[in-house]
């Protein structure tokens, strides 16, 4: 990777997309995921390239969400994974649940390179790891390679998930997720928490908790805010989405 | 390409992401070209996709300025040469002027692929045309391939230029330029028309004039623009790069 001297004040945002595009080379990204990159790029650069506070509560209610869940689950795609595999493997650890790679353009040549990085991901956060932390980080499971469940409403290879993941899943992290599928996910009576630097788009409208931050910076923060034990509150996540495109609105016309 | 259907609201922005993913394939664009191209997309999602009242003004002035040019060029990259190559040829038929492929990473075998792409848009833009036009299309130059020119102020291959194209020019239009570059050719008194989806950005602010706006919608308005004979007004930038993010800022409540 080229260095970034520390000082550059867009430091994160660049070395994220060195990390895609590495990440296209070895086969890991789907041929559009770049552009969705790109997108997301350009509305964190309108978000000032930090959390928000109603990103913050956001962040919070998926912690307390997570916490009382029966059967958690963290829904992995390509680009996720190379942003934020590491974080996920943390806060499967921190919940002791599953991760399972669940892609839109399902081939298993992806398939198994995902779930290979995530593992390696894991191998390494474990080794890294003080002793008690370790054993639970070993133990998270990469789901995706048998699809043996599905996702009622979805038609073809998008509908395939994991029966230990997805499909008894009651809440689900999704960062990143396609609108079709956070949709199905709902109507299927689960809770969907989705990151998503669009706060337009139709994920983050469907979702039951929607989090308009960098994945990265959202599913770190999160890992933290599991361990403070929050409560779940009365959610109104169109405030969450009012908010961030206030502050797109506000931080674009202050940049200039 | 996969088919889109014409009632598609969104089919100009998926056919223009399709042509960038094939481009990619065919090695002529740079490792984060999908990226830019991406934050495009974001940006113009929140102009509402269409060509806004001001970005139609900077248009016309930039027809204005080509129009009284001594030596006008139009520099290409390599997302500019696959959103928008046959547009690009069109105006130079128009002006009689050259286009040259100028790219931020210069390596000879993607100079040689656009140069080809282009002079390939150009023989079938010419076979399509009727006689008179035939022969103005034909006889635009594709240049490039000979880097005896300098952009000076800039370092390295990306000083690189032709010496019968940017070097010479007094006025450049160049679509997605980089903000060095732009800074360094605006210093050199070069005229510079650019068009970027950003108004935020370094090339937005330091342009002579900039159209904020999609790169094909704006290219083809230019060509229709040039026929009309526009004549050069007093050219306030920071008016239209204000508008542009007001629209930005309204629109994306209103979509909401």
């Amino acid at each position: 990777m080229t260095d970034i001297p520390d000082s550059h004040p867009r430091k994160a945002s660049l070395m994220s997309r060195q990390k895609m595009v590495e990440a296209s080379k070895r086969g890991l990204l789907a041929e559009s995921a770049m552009i969705a990159h790109g997108r997301g790029e350009a509305f964190d650069y309108l978000l000032g390239e930090k959390t928000s506070d109603s990103a913050s509560l956001a962040i919070r209610e998926a912690a307390a969400l997570l916490l009382v869940a029966e059967s958690p689950v963290i829904s992995m795609n390509g680009n996720s994974t190379v942003l934020a595999g590491s974080e996920a493997i943390k806060i499967a650890s921190i919940l002791g649940c599953p991760v399972e790679v669940n892609i839109y353009y399902r081939t298993s040549d992806r398939m198994e390179a995902l779930i290979g990085e995530l593992e390696s991901l894991r191998d390494r956060l474990g080794s890294e790891s003080l002793h008690k932390a370790r054993q639970s980080i070993m133990d998270v499971e990469i789901l995706g390679a048998v699809a043996d469940g599905r996702i009622l409403g979805l038609q073809g290879p998008r509908s395939l998930c994991s029966s230990q993941g997805i499909e008894q899943a009651d809440v689900i992290l999704v960062p990143l997720e396609d609108g079709d599928r956070c949709k199905a996910l709902t109507s299927l009576g689960k809770q969907v928490i989705a990151i998503d630097l669009n706060p337009l788009s139709r994920t983050s409208k469907s979702a039951t908790v929607t989090i308009v931050d960098d994945v990265k910076r959202a599913m770190s923060r999160l890992a933290d805010e599991l361990l403070e034990n929050p409560k779940t509150t009365d959610w109104n996540n169109e405030a969450v989405l009012r908010d961030a495109l206030d502050i797109m609105s506000s931080s674009s016309l202050r940049i200039a």
